[in-house]
């Protein structure tokens, strides 16, 4: 952390910044320039809440140099994690690509979808079991009846699966049919759910929030490696701009800042991402071209009937040609997508 | 809601939307143009995607004419909501101030700051008990201890007791100490919290999410209305945008448009809307002359060394300063603050 | 400016830092922490671009600790630059309040409208003559004519006159009508036009632009100051964020953070700021309440007819009662409306 | 345009937006639901206000159905517009790629540059002339010299030329020089530049606003061609958002939209959209990848000693790179790089 002190700054003003500092056992380094002088902290400020020196007298601007987050970051680990669930390793060379519907709605659509997006080349099957909208006049899921229906699915076509888990209290019943639980944007600082789920022994994908920094996304991870989980995939699915063309604008270029700043693989959604089915495919490709790790994509059978966002749910030939596409768009920058060729 | 076709929409693609919308029970109303076919559809399309109709083939446009939110609209019902908590109305002619600290730390630290407040002309003491924070680093609150310390300082000073909900699970344990249930921006949408409030006897405050609309906004209100809880006051805290100076930028033009478009009192909270105590004043000062039936401000008495958010909170003597101001400002817009004159 | 390395920076990669600050005749300050090493810059930094030290190898961030802008700063001016224009102060205890037209459309209509917003308390009228609109298709203004009706009408009632400016071609035709001259959003960064402001003698007032930062708009004014003419006004007419009820969002708290960082007077537009009749008077109220020292306000005699944003104008009655409750207001703060009382 | 009636609107007030629509010569079509009055107004709308109907009595809400823009429409235009430009077609199946400096420096610097990007497959040379920058006290630009520079210099390796105007002052000095005149994202709505530029014979590369919305940027093509020129080609280069790790986000999405609602070309400017050097190359790969026509790029033999910008320059190794990997990403979606193979 750096203080920087008005120019005006008195010698008593100085000195009580150095006072608050070691207070706070932090070590205080004084450079003392033509025009001001800056006080350099030296110590653990994670904890510290920048504004109250911002407050002091004389004082002009606080910086807080170190990121806030350490055990998400590339210098505490430079090597990228690697996470394995069933048969892939997420965080590798090789893009790893979800998909499947909105909700799970009946055995029949689970199991349809899950052998055509296994048919493509994709390794995880996606559905949601507890869907609360933003409507409470539209449909909340099939509860654990789907997760189990999801797992039979998922299992006759040799997928992993991933699901959404929305509130601590499921976390119990989901570890009994979920490979990864997903964190929803919404839920991405529910610091109880994340403490809940640092926990647990099963990889967790947390999505960015609407509004959420990068760094904030990094920080959600810092609380689940730091309860003691360090099986964390992030996931980019779209921040809230002026633009209103879409839903979201996919911040496509969050994908290499995260690894420059992170050892955790980062993933895409396309589907909410852009919330309308034909912009899914061209930013699926955008964003394996600038190195996303996986994709997670919405893929329903009959869209037109789904019981949730059909509009951003691809056909089954609009995913294939997608992975088709994908692959070759993986090598050309060094990966591949498992055994497609 | 009203689907534009193209301008070369062709008659069987205009067969295609109607037939849809009579599956979902809709009467189709067709109005041709020089240049183009409108649809209307009439009946409840509030469970209606319109994506899906996007999508169809010779869609131009589709547009929801209705707001998705009904109970919540002024035009449901015209009259303004008053609640009574206590000895205030809300939602009056009534300006009501609540204040207190960001976190309960301690009986006297809350005596202290309840005496002042009171003094001041707050009708509401305002502390939190549950404090999941950013960062896993950082004091998370006293929990159930603190609202009963907090609740005894209250009745002492003849003021109601507002504090935060973060989940299901601690309802119950604040309906003992707690008039008003407030939930806060990163909540406002956890549906399954919400729907839990819908059914207790208490008043609500939502405060708006950092990227929330105010459309979004009203639907979370909606969600609790629906569910059987007509006691729901609205907060405006800041939304996120590119202005970096403070956390986040006061939507002060919230106000009036909640006011146009529902019969809910609004508020505003000037300290996590600024993130800075000397923009407290200023912006306090502009929420009431904007028409904000209330405020929910951090008062501290020793900020210096609060638990958290010290430096977002008033000194006593800036709140009383604050109290006088408003007392004027109200009375130019015909209102009042309780029994300050 | 402020570099700080990487946690694992070579004694080779901080020479490197150090080598190329001397090269842009900068000292280096090295302070060696526990963990990582930071590099002071003293010296004249604002020419500097950041990102060529944020790429050398081994470093992990810069700061610039001073603000690019110098002049327009409070530190270099501690009091607050007052601006006489003919008979008022603007930035000084006294509110300032410009109103009239959005575009002159007749001698006419400029004279019923500047004697009614002079009796009302205006001291200066507004009024656009050169007109580029976002549409091809509509009203472009009456040029200079339009100046010249403007002035004899403000002249009538003794009203100073503040017009918009589009191209460095129209300054000298402007500088026989005009006592401001008035710099719109979307010019806000044309380094063309302010260069040739700064070389005039005639106040200058900048609107902050759709997606400026508080901190580029302070960078317009240093171009103007720096070129010679002190005489620069600040405006705050609404930022573009997510929110999509109203056509921008008025950072209101933009008015005290630019009072804190700089010693030049600023104003709101909360015709444009909101852009619809029925928001302009909670906005503007606000803006005062928060510290404007001025507002500029759309009022036309019968907006229904203007040609040119009569959705946002005013009714001559409604800013009748616009001044009545500014008045209070600003007495609450210590403030007065010229001679309304 | 589409007029919804609040629920309790009176026949008198349904009779007042039907008068004001047949003094604006629109006829108008009125819907009876069950619970509101819709009344849709036929003609030409692209001049009219719609604030001026939602003040109306009675009035819930105004919805404009068809876009603002007309020739820039793929409704008015189905097949896409292709320019040629020497030996390029901008808009066909073919890629094209500009690269070149920030600033054009000196002699040998244009030469060397327009030799390294001519050999790595640019077809056209990007280069400043004017640099009026944010800061009053940083490079200005060689002006016409460097105009004449770089003209030299794209002829000896047979390329085209690209180059900002800055104001309509410079058109008439670079048509002797540049082949296709670009508008930089401040002035996309300075609508006396577009003006000018929609007369001479020359294409137009129109640069996103950084707070434009898509819709404004048709619109602004739309003042271009309908003065009569209609070689326009588009430009996504990053907008404004909260995220700050970079300038900007790149609005990838942009280009299908664009796509969809126009028949224009679209490029992409991955080095002002992001700003910094190591995040060229994947969004560079992400734009063709999403299906942008074409990519305008930084590149410098010395970034260190660029005069501006040259932290988002590439070295003309890494643009090598670049191209080779557009090359198989173009090629995975059925397009190409010219003769790259």
């Amino acid at each position: 952390m750096v203080i920087s002190m008005r120019g005006d700054a008195t010698e008593d003003q100085i000195q009580g910044v150095i006072k608050r500092l070691s207070e706070l056992k932090l070590d205080a380094h004084r450079s003392t320039g033509l025009n001001r002088t800056i006080i350099g902290a030296i110590g653990d400020v994670s904890a510290v809440d920048t504004r109250d020196f911002e407050l002091l007298e004389g004082v002009d601007e606080v910086i807080r140099i170190s990121a806030p987050y350490k055990l998400a970051s590339r210098q505490f680990k430079p090597d990228n994690t690697e996470i394995v669930v069933k048969n892939v390793v997420i965080g590798s060379r090789e893009v790893v690509i979800a998909a499947g519907p909105c909700s799970v709605e009946s055995r029949e659509q689970i199991e349809k979808i899950a052998a055509t997006v296994a048919a493509s080349g994709a390794k995880i099957l996606r559905g949601g079991a507890f869907k609360p909208r933003t409507s409470p006049y539209s449909f909340q899921g099939l509860e654990e009846e789907g997760l189990k229906l999801m797992r039979q699915a998922a299992d006759k076509h040799g997928l992993a699966v991933v699901s959404e888990v929305m509130d601590a209290s499921q976390i119990d019943a989901m570890l009994d049919y979920v490979d990864i639980m997903q964190v929803g944007a919404r839920n991405m600082q529910n610091f109880t759910l994340l403490k809940r789920l640092s926990k647990v022994d099963r990889p967790v994908l947390i999505k960015r929030g609407l509004s959420a920094t990068i760094e904030e996304l990094l920080m959600s991870a810092e609380y689940v490696i730091s309860g003691g989980n360090r099986k964390v995939i992030l996931c980019e699915r779209g921040i809230r701009t002026f633009e209103t063309y879409t839903r979201n604008t996919m911040d496509i270029c969050a994908i290499p800042i995260v690894h420059k700043l992170s050892h955790l693989p980062i993933w895409a959604d396309p589907s909410h991402g852009t919330g309308i089915r034909d912009k899914v495919l061209p930013m699926g490709r955008a964003a394996i071209a600038a190195g996303a790790d996986g994709l997670i994509v919405e893929v329903h059978h009959d869209p037109a009937h789904a019981l949730s966002d059909g509009a951003q749910s691809l056909y089954p030939e609009q995913f294939d040609e997608l992975m088709r596409e994908l692959n070759i768009i993986a090598r050309a920058i060094g990966r591949s997508i498992g055994d497609i060729s």
